[in-house]
């Protein structure tokens, strides 16, 4: 093979591991299960099984993937081992940690929505537009939106025009990968509402109303997770 | 050198480093300032030549000296390189991103130390009680407490029984290593009497005295950046 064509390789193979993480995220295919084989995800992505496999090397190598010798493979997180800085996988409980990652947010959230109103720019409102309008059509289309979730959480920082902020919470956010299987398609109109009330309230500069409508936000979260732990078996 | 003197003197330019990254913050030696020299140093801290440029090695390498030929050994951060996860370092007005991380700790820490109130143990009352009195003797010995500050409030994180938090505030505070030369030795009186404030709430358990003490406390250090700013040249 030559140079070209390796590099060209190398680049499909990094699109497919993009692809084979969305498929995991939006199946779901929960953490312990076992991915299809080769052959049936080759097909699945229009991609030869050497892709296949250098893509599953990829994520093996971000802890996502483990390949069991005769067995097959397996997805081990939903988090990259790149994208917890807060060392957050290594936390058995998933269900406690959901709970304390939305308290945590829930005292740092509404704060940064308040400093938002009161620094956004008309760019910074037609971003938000933009991301509630995104998330709207991904819930109608019933895809996962969780990357555009992200999105909106993050811009909000940037509003914020608080330079920690904005170094925070991208990381405290993208934790919540780690749940998508289990808040995975809940609370879509939820969302939908209230990412609109806070888009709102930081277009108008009512600092109030982004901060109130953040923790409302967060807390029709807190009530899911809640309801999921008192259901556990 | 047989392998046994070789571990040795590793071991030496460890606790050399140590001692000599605590000399730059307690003097404080500010970023941009030069070191003494190699010789200096050495009978500083009773220690030859080699073991003095040894620590600087490792000191260059976590990204707090630069060695500039010619010329002498130089401080460029008070913030070694692998304890700044946030990427602060970076950030060029110290004085705004002093103000952006007390704004972030006023958000966080009051509702930490809510939770500290609600869950410390017996254990916990102690190890805060030991805290206090330790910064207590650094301050009237004339002493940097830093170490002890972070303990502090790292401690109060640990109380609070949320596992985000505890790994967020250590990370957080330890981002105020870089204005130890901004706010070094001021606020004392005030930081002994509010960290007693917020041990004793926690002691009884009031989680209210707790979140407010914690207030007082961030607040006190808001006014002093705020102020700082205001005389800056």
């Amino acid at each position: 093979m030559d140079e070209f064509s390796n590099l060209k390789s190398k680049l499909l193979a990094e699109q497919v591991q993009d692809q084979l993480f969305r498929y995991i995220l939006n199946t779901p295919v929960p953490v312990g299960n076992k991915l299809p084989n080769e052959f049936e995800l080759g097909q699945k992505f229009g991609v030869g099984r050497s892709t296949i496999r250098e893509a599953v090397k990829l994520l093996v190598s971000r802890k996502v993937l483990e390949v069991r010798q005769g067995s097959g493979t397996y997805v081990i997180s939903t988090t990259p081992a790149d994208l917890d800085p807060l060392g957050l996988r290594a936390v058995e409980d998933k269900m406690t940690l959901a709970l304390d990652l939305v308290d945590v947010r829930i005292m740092l959230e509404p704060g940064i929505a308040e400093m938002a109103a009161l620094h956004a720019s008309p760019e910074d409102v037609k971003k938000l537009d933009l991301l509630c309008r995104k998330i709207e059509k991904r819930i109608n289309d019933g895809e996962s939106y969780i990357d555009e979730d992200i999105a909106f959480h993050s811009c909000v920082a940037e509003c914020s025009r608080n330079v920690v902020v904005k170094q925070l919470v991208p990381i405290i956010d993208t934790a919540v990968l780690m749940f998508v299987n289990i808040t995975h398609q809940k609370l879509t109109d939820e969302t939908v509402r209230t990412h609109r009330a806070i888009a709102d309230a930081i277009a108008e500069h009512d600092t109030i109303g982004a901060k109130t409508a953040m923790m409302m936000h967060l807390t029709y979260n807190r009530e899911l997770i809640k309801r999921l732990i008192r259901e556990e078996p």
